[in-house]
C-alpha cells in the first residue's frame, strides 16, 4: 500500500542542535541523557522521526556499543530514526576524499544497525571563512567541483561503491543536490545518477539549496520534471524569493513550506506521478527551525500528501526501501 | 442580513491552474472529469467557492452546452461559482478591444448562466516578453494605458456598456485595480467609476497590486479610504516589502493575507464602513497559492471578519449584489 | 511555582492603534466606550492581557478618575493590564529630558494604580522626519545618545531615581533596548544597568528593534547571552533578514515570531537559564499586527514555553515581580 497523508515518514533535521557541548565535547561524547533530551525535545515539538543530521551527533563515529545507547535513547522517547544525513564530506574531496569514503561507509553500517532506511550523502565541502562569516552562508560562493573528467569518474565510482553497500545492508543511498557541485544542477544530477546507474543510490531533490541562492537560478518546476524520477529521500524546505535583475538585486529568505517559492503541492504531485515514496526531511534554516519543521509537517499532512492510498502512483528509476 | 464569519462568500483563485493541459489543448477543451478534478482540489483544500479565473477555464468561450457541463461539475463537486475574473482582455486594448469587448460580453452571459454574481475586469494588457523573462512578472514596467482623453472616454463608455449589460442580467461589473492603467491609483480608479456611474459598475481594490512594485507605491490606508466606497468585490492578497530609498532597493514577496504590508484587519473595517458586502476572492501568486489561500481565508473568518450580524454597515456607492 | 505555558502573561503591544481619534483629539480624551473597544478588539483576537503602549492612551497623563475609568473599562472587557511601555520620553532628551522624567514619575504612579506590574522606558527619541518619510522607520539612521560622559551619568542618575520610585510602589522598571542609544548593544545595555545597580530596573531584551537596520548587526544569540540575565520584561517581535555585504545590501520584513530570524525557541531557553520569569508583550510592526500578536502568543503558548513547572529556572540578577 503506498503512504498517506497518516503515515508516511516524516522526520525532523537537527541543523539547530549543535555539534558540540558547552563544555567543548562532541556531541558524540555526550551523555545519552543530552541525546534522549535532543530526542525528547523534537518529539514535543510535534515529531515521531528524526533524521540523523551528522552536523550533531555522527552516528559513523559511534562504537557499536554507543550505537545501541542511541538507539535505546531514540526508542525511550519514542522517535524512529529512518535516515541519516551526512554533509560536507564529500567523497571526493582533494585533502580527505578516501576518509569521507571510509566515513561513509562506516555510516552506512551504524544506520543498518540503528534500523535506519536511508543514508544521505552529498559532494558539498566544508564552508569557506567567507562563508562563514554571512548572516547566511549561502550568499557567497563556496566550493565548486572541478570541471574534470577524472573528478567526476571518481565521484561515480565511489557513489556506486556506497550503493553496492548499502544494497547489501538492506539500505538505499540518496544523493543531495547542492550547487556548484556535481548535483548543483537538474541535469548535472541525472546524469550523475544515471552514470551511477544502481538501483539503490537516487536522488534527494533538495530544491531550497538552490533557489536561495544570491544569482540567477533554475526554475523549481522544470527541475522536478527531471529528478523526481530519480528521488529516494527528500530533504524539504522552502525559501521566499525576490530578483530585480536590472539592478542585480537577489533576495532570499527561509520561509515555511506552505508559503515560499516553490510549490510543494505541485512539487508532490510529480514526485508521486514518478513513484516516490521515500522518507520526508523537513529542514529550515534560521531561527526556530525545529518549530517551523513541525509547522511545516502539519502543512504535508493537510494540504499536501494523499488522504487516501487508492491514488495513482508512477514508477520509478529507482528503489524507494 | 448583512454577512458574517460563517457565511461571507470567499472563493479561491485559480492561478496555479494552467489554462494548456499536457496535450496541448486549452482547458475549455478539457473532459469534464479534468474541470471536476480541479474543483475538488479547491474543496478539499478547505473552499466552498471558486472563482472562474479566465486564465483558466474561460467560460464566455464555452458553449451553453459546455456551459451546463462546468456547472453541473461544480454542483457534483459541492463547490459554487460565485465570480468569474477576466484578465488581460482590455476593452480599449488598440488591437483587440473590440474582440475583449464581445468577449466580456459573453462572459457576463456565461456568469448569467453560471448563477454568478459578478464578473471582474480590468485595463491591464498581456504580459511583455521582458516580463514573462522575470521571475515576478511585477518587478519590471509593463503595459501603460495612454495619457488621452479618447481613450479614456472609450474605456468610460465601453464599460458602461458592460455594465448595462451586467444590470440587464443581474449581475454586477467590478474594476480590477492595476497599475499604469487608468486604474492604477485610487484617484483614477475613482474618477473612472464615477465617470462610469453606474450603479452596477464598482472596483475590485486590489491593492496587492500595487504594493508589489519595485518602485514607491501609495501608502494602502489612504488608498483604501478612497476607493473602499466603490468596492463590490475584492481580489485580496498580500506581500512583504521593504525599501531602502537611498540605495534605490525595493523588495516586494507574497504574504500570507495576515502577515504582509497590507492590514486585512483595517481594510476591511473600512470596506465595511463603506458597505462592502461583496464576494472576496482569495489570490496568491507563487508557490502554493491554493494552500496560502486556505490558510488566508482561515485567517478572515478567525480574525477579521465580523462574527455578528449586528455591525455597523455603512452605505456603499455602488450595488454589492 | 514559575510560570508555565499556560498561565505566562502574555500582553498584546496596541502599535495599530492610534492616539488621535478621528475628531482629532487625543485617545485620552475619548469617552469610556472607545477604550473598551480596543480592549474588546484585543481580547476577541485571543489575548487577555494588554499592554499599555503609551503611543495610545498615556496613563500618565490621565486624571486619577480617568485612570478610574480606564481600570474599570479593562476589567468589564476582562483583559489585564499588567504593563505600560512609554516610547521616545528619553530622560535625556536635551529640550524635553526634565519633562519626560516628570512624565515617567506619573506613569509609574499610574501603573501602581492600574494595577500593573512593569513599566517600560527607553532612551530613544522622537523619530526624524526622513524616518517618518520611509516605509519602515528603521531604514535610515535617526537619533543617537552623545559619546558623553555626563550624558551617560544622567542617564544612570535618572533611570535609577525612576527605579527606586518603582520600588517604592512595588513595581519594576524594564530599559527597552533599542539601537544608537546607550541601551544599543548588548555590551552597552548591561554597563548601563550595571551602573544603575538597582534591583528593580532591568532589561527589555527587545532585540528585534536591532535585528532590522540595514546595516551590520550583532549575533542574537551572543546579545541574548549578555543580556538575560537582566531581563525582566520582553518586547517579543520577530523580523526576516537577508544580507548581501559585498552589494552593500540589507533586507529586512517584519515576520511571525516562529519564523524570522531570532530563534524564541533558544532565546527562551536562555532566558530561563537565566531567571526570567517577566510578562512578556507581542509586539509586531506593520499590516495586521494584532492578528500576527495573536498568532505569536499560540506560538509561544504551544512550541516555546515550559508545558509544566518543573524545570530548571536560573537565578536573575534582577526582580522579576
Amino acid at each position: 500500500m503506498p503512504y498517506t497523508a497518516q503515515d508516511w515518514l516524516i522526520s525532523a533535521a537537527l541543523l539547530q542542535f549543535p555539534g558540540t557541548l558547552d563544555d567543548g565535547r562532541h556531541v558524540n561524547e555526550a551523555d545519552v541523557a543530552h541525546w534522549r533530551d535532543v530526542f525528547a525535545e523534537v518529539r514535543d515539538a510535534g515529531f515521531s522521526d528524526v533524521d540523523l543530521f551528522d552536523g550533531w551527533v555522527r552516528p559513523g563515529d559511534l562504537s557499536s556499543a554507543r550505537l545501541t545507547a542511541l538507539k535505546e535513547a531514540a526508542d525511550d522517547v519514542g522517535v524512529g530514526l529512518p535516515a541519516i544525513s551526512v554533509v560536507r564530506s564529500s567523497v571526493i574531496d582533494a585533502a580527505n576524499g578516501q576518509a569521507n569514503l571510509d566515513y561513509s561507509h562506516r555510516t552506512l553500517e551504524a544506520a543498518a544497525a540503528l534500523g535506519s532506511r536511508v543514508v544521505s550523502v552529498g559532494l558539498h565541502q566544508a564552508l569557506t571563512p567567507a562563508q562563514k562569516a554571512q548572516l547566511w552562508f549561502w550568499t557567497v560562493e563556496g566550493y565548486k567541483d572541478p570541471d574534470e573528467r577524472e573528478a567526476w569518474d571518481l565521484a561515480v565510482a565511489r557513489l556506486r561503491e556506497l550503493g553496492k553497500h548499502a544494497e547489501e545492508l538492506g539500505l538505499i543511498l540518496s544523493l543531495e543536490m547542492y550547487e556548484d557541485t556535481y548535483l548543483g544542477t537538474a541535469d548535472s544530477s541525472v546524469a550523475l545518477v544515471e552514470a551511477i546507474d544502481h538501483p539503490c543510490v537516487g536522488l534527494n531533490p533538495d530544491m531550497g539549496n538552490l533557489i536561495r541562492l544570491h544569482r540567477p537560478i533554475e526554475n523549481w518546476e522544470a527541475m522536478a520534471e527531471k529528478i523526481m524520477p530519480y528521488a529516494n529521500y527528500w530533504h524539504v524546505k522552502n525559501y521566499q524569493r525576490d530578483e530585480d535583475i536590472a539592478r542585480d538585486m537577489y533576495v532570499a529568505m527561509p520561509a515555511p513550506l506552505e508559503s515560499g517559492l516553490i510549490s510543494y503541492r505541485k512539487a508532490f504531485q510529480i514526485a508521486i506521478a514518478n513513484g516516490f515514496q521515500g522518507v520526508i526531511c523537513c529542514e529550515h534554516y534560521g531561527g526556530d527551525g525545529l518549530s517551523v519543521s513541525a509547522s511545516n509537517q502539519r502543512y504535508l499532512r493537510e494540504q499536501v500528501l494523499p488522504r487516501s492510498a487508492d491514488y495513482a502512483l508512477g514508477e520509478s528509476r529507482v528503489r524507494q526501501n
